[in-house]
């Protein structure tokens, strides 16, 4: 019983099935394969019109190429407190875009408060040279902590972010989870509602390695190649990404796999309800799950070889009646079987 | 008929059988897979010795990382005029180390010229502030031109290093190929030659994507895992890679896909001498060679269908003869087969 | 009456007197002249210790390039919230740590709370990748908002940096005015309570430019002049530095200055004490005094022609009742005279 | 006798007596005082346009700053092999763009030749990533071995410059020495000549500390205010650069300096031209002269009391027979008086 974390999956059958067709023959190597094409027009097809779609190695690696592209001197990006940019990523966006600042923004439920994220922003007037420029907004779809923005929420964002010229990227690394969750199209959760800039991963529902910066305004990536590859993340043989992305997308592939995440997640979420070994800490939607357990709770689930990780309470809910229980995370996955989730409820039972 | 590069070719079937079979189940993330502990100790046994070992997504990572391990303010590291790091990573070796500079080192067959390397070194006298000071040497193990360093060379260019307590870095992106070619075992030709830091590169040798850094100083590597998070370049499921070089290692299958490749390159060698339509440029060693032809011949080869690119005369060549002939590339791989090298060679006839 | 800022009085007639009488003559370059070398040894009496002293530009660049000195990949910094570093600095700090973080410690008048303190550097457990690693402790003195360490609070910081060997940094951009409302000797206020580089500044307190990073263990300098160097800032003609230090040093000019600087303030405090029309809104020690003023009184004081700025109220501040006021910030300096202040509390009568 | 450089030399008493002069009183700070707008104004009429003027600490800062100005990912600027940018800056404009690379281009007498900068530049072609691209030409005036780019020659140049899309960028060290060797006015010498960035030095010809970024092109400035304060070089009193170059510039003083300086030159090439213990290196028109002269004579000298520098053999001049002789420099400054210089040539006789 693997709750961990959704990287702990290891690749879906029909991806290392397309590897293996893969490996065979010569191809353009640096993104000029064939392959490499036919996936930017699958891109294209997806978000239902031109992008810029650039490969990259990790999640990370996405976020913080995301913000060198639109990066300014003295630069400041506005993100949620907990975003994983801030928590989780060793300054990695601060390291390419050569120091520009992450100002933490509060908000219930791991979404930006628009208040906060305006009042926020005015803490920078523009020529107001030693507090630094705004530069970006960024949020996160899935959160963190298993929520989900609503394409109104985004909106409303995308509205802060457009009045004060600012390029509205999204932490995509659970994009398919939101996506299925909300049942919206992609265009529909990004450019339709505001967003510019995507990390749109694919590694967390069933690839190997597949993360990729999509511009829905293709004109901010116009450095790009040069971005990435001087950022060491422009792979030689980009058809073992490609390929990657060409089956995923595939026959709706990669929506089916954040269904069946989301699911188990949601027979989680049911089995915990009925427990009176653990609560629900907070309602979740995609494949997040997080409770309250008590500390032999927690011992009994590892004793009996369930994996899951403690987690700190976020700041909006630490007004939280929480008894001397801890919070721990569970997280369902592509491979996560019906069977392992109910063996789980069973044990709290 | 493709010698165009070796990352051109896909992935050997080995590979790609491992990807498959480690698909299913769970593993912990970010390196702690066992896997991932059996390839670092695969290393150790590799190059007989404790080493530091981390997974890169490409090579221009492995050498861009390294030298940023070894940083220092005003850093200048040496390398040959012709190295893949001056000549094709769009300068992630300087924005990596926050702009220490690659003083380019002229050389004889693309290597680096001991008593130039010493008389460029000694442009930067210690605590003369306004030139910089020395970083590290770096050495391309293959060179970028097909040569080989034998380990007397690198042994000369050691001493150096160690003369101004400067770290010896090697680019392996061949070093499979560079082995067989010299035939001695991995701690002959780094650290029992005085080499501090390795890029072991396995991409172009039959992976998909499989770079390291490999410290044989592990204590130069205290704060790798950060500089490496911080460049966005740990994986999160760590075992793709790890499986790739599990296999890759395992048998000697990384020495026979070298020697594959060697072998086809001396095939058409031999070829080429008896041709009267090219003409060998200079004596290599490993899986590459370089040869003057026609513009008629580049042609026609081309309308046949062969892969190739044209190449810059290096600078210690320029003396040569070649009457209007163009200088051109032919990489083999592990994928290279003997019936295509023979049809190429049937076309020069 | 120009209450506005310290740094927009000029300078004082020493240090003009003695910019003249150094004008004449030639003198080495770069920090070698003569005077640069007795500057340097009036600091080693100054700190009764060997320290290594460096010029700069500005404090910004004192800050900035201290931490600099003491980087670490994925590096977090600790200081107060609201710092200078952290609000007035345009991101230098982050900038020349190609990335490094600062994290924002809370506490009550503008000093950062111990116990909050060690929370936030918990949050960086050793060898935890994805956060970073903590790199450097940093505090104010006097601080942002007037107040000042106490000799005792200083080591408590001090004995938290060495349980987690980071080193600490003290911002003394008022240095000396810190020093005269404390009575302690440089000594004393630093590495005799456990501070490891001083940002010296002196243009705050009469001189026109003249800021100094000091290491209190010259070991931490190694790299430092090439740090400063590859920064910019290393002056070509030092000695218009080095003879502003030496005026300023000779015969407690310095002091006097600051003790001018502390008594205007003091005697503003007691005016506002006075006044119905004013309100201290915090306790401070230095030349710098906060109060509440009616926006009708703010009117009428700027008519008079009074300089000052308004100030956002500090986060430990924010319960404090303060009917509609406005928070000011009234600053003496050196060049602050005691008809001035009399005239300004008259305004407030 | 001092030669070793014009910034040995101290401050103009004018200069000096400006300091004095501003030294009382209050100023806004920060570049706001009025003094600082009649400066900006006088750069306006000199340059006979409207101007963006930024100062900053150090002329390292201004070529590395304007640089930054202009900065792209996998930047590569182009500027001559002997230049300042590469030779005595110790990497700071590669630290200030993130790593961009200074290209080398060779030529006679210290200037760039422009069929090898068309060559070198050619080798970057657009949008081949693994290269980099270019991003901006730089030229110094007056060179590092004292010889002038006349105006026709900076006219080639911006002629390249403007073909690729490039600005060009001059290094005015000695900008005044080299106006009043061509006799043009600065306007002519710039931006009618196609120069779009100006780094334009008073230091060395007799301020203090008075350096400039001036853009003939205010578009290209946008972000400068922040990247100068991001880079630790907004002053904080900036009231005392603007009273130097308002001394500077008053009533031609800094084209007067110049001319002595220039001068002072003059004489003692003729005086080296009469000698039989020295041979001039070759011609100079500014305030520079090197010449070739026994180690004998040299320690003559030096016994004597002269002081300079020794020069490496530029590459262009390393077939001048030279037998035995070492190279030097000897640098006239608006502080060189004429018995100086003739009790050297005396000393040469």
């Amino acid at each position: 019983m693997n709750f961990a974390s959704d990287n702990w999956a290891g690749a879906h059958p029909e991806i290392a099935a397309a590897l293996a067709r893969e490996a065979g023959g010569f191809a353009a190597a640096y993104g000029d394969s064939e392959l490499d094409k036919t996936v930017e027009q699958a891109f294209n097809q997806l978000f239902e019109r031109e992008v810029a779609v650039y490969f990259v190695a990790t999640g990370t690696a996405a976020n913080a190429l995301a913000l060198a592209a639109v990066n300014r001197p003295g630069g400041v990006s506005f993100c949620h407190r907990e975003a994983h940019m801030i928590e989780d990523e060793c300054g990695a966006p601060e390291f390419f875009t050569h120091g520009a600042r992450l100002a933490p923004v509060d908000g219930d439920d791991g979404k930006i408060d628009v208040n906060m994220l305006d009042a926020e922003i005015a803490r920078f007037p523009p020529d107001f040279v030693h507090a630094g420029q705004p530069m970006a907004i960024s949020i996160t779809q899935a959160t963190e902590i298993g929520t989900v923005y609503t394409q109104s929420e985004i909106k409303s964002i995308a509205a802060i972010s457009q009045r004060h010229g600012l390029p509205l990227h999204m932490d995509g690394a659970r994009f398919a989870n939101a996506l299925v969750a909300l049942n919206l199209s992609p265009a529909e959760m990004t450019w339709k509602a505001g967003v510019d800039i995507v990390s749109f991963g694919a590694t967390k529902n069933g690839c190997w390695c597949a993360e990729a910066v999509v511009f829905t305004r293709p004109e901010l990536a116009t450095n790009f190649p040069f971005i990435r590859k001087r950022a060491a993340q422009l792979f030689s043989k980009t058809r073992f990404i490609a390929c990657q992305f060409d089956a995923y997308l595939n026959d709706d592939l990669w929506l089916d796999l954040a269904k069946q995440a989301n699911a188990m997640a949601e027979r989680l979420r049911q089995g915990i309800k009925q427990s009176k070994f653990a609560r629900l800490a907070w309602a979740t939607q995609s494949n997040e799950v997080f409770c309250f357990i008590s500390k032999t709770t927690e011992q009994h689930l590892k004793q009996q070889g369930v994996l899951f990780h403690s987690w700190n309470l976020p700041r909006d809910k630490q007004g939280i009646e929480h008894q001397d229980e801890i919070l721990v995370r569970l997280v369902a996955s592509f491979a996560t079987e019906q069977r392992e989730v109910d063996r789980f409820v069973q044990l709290l039972d």
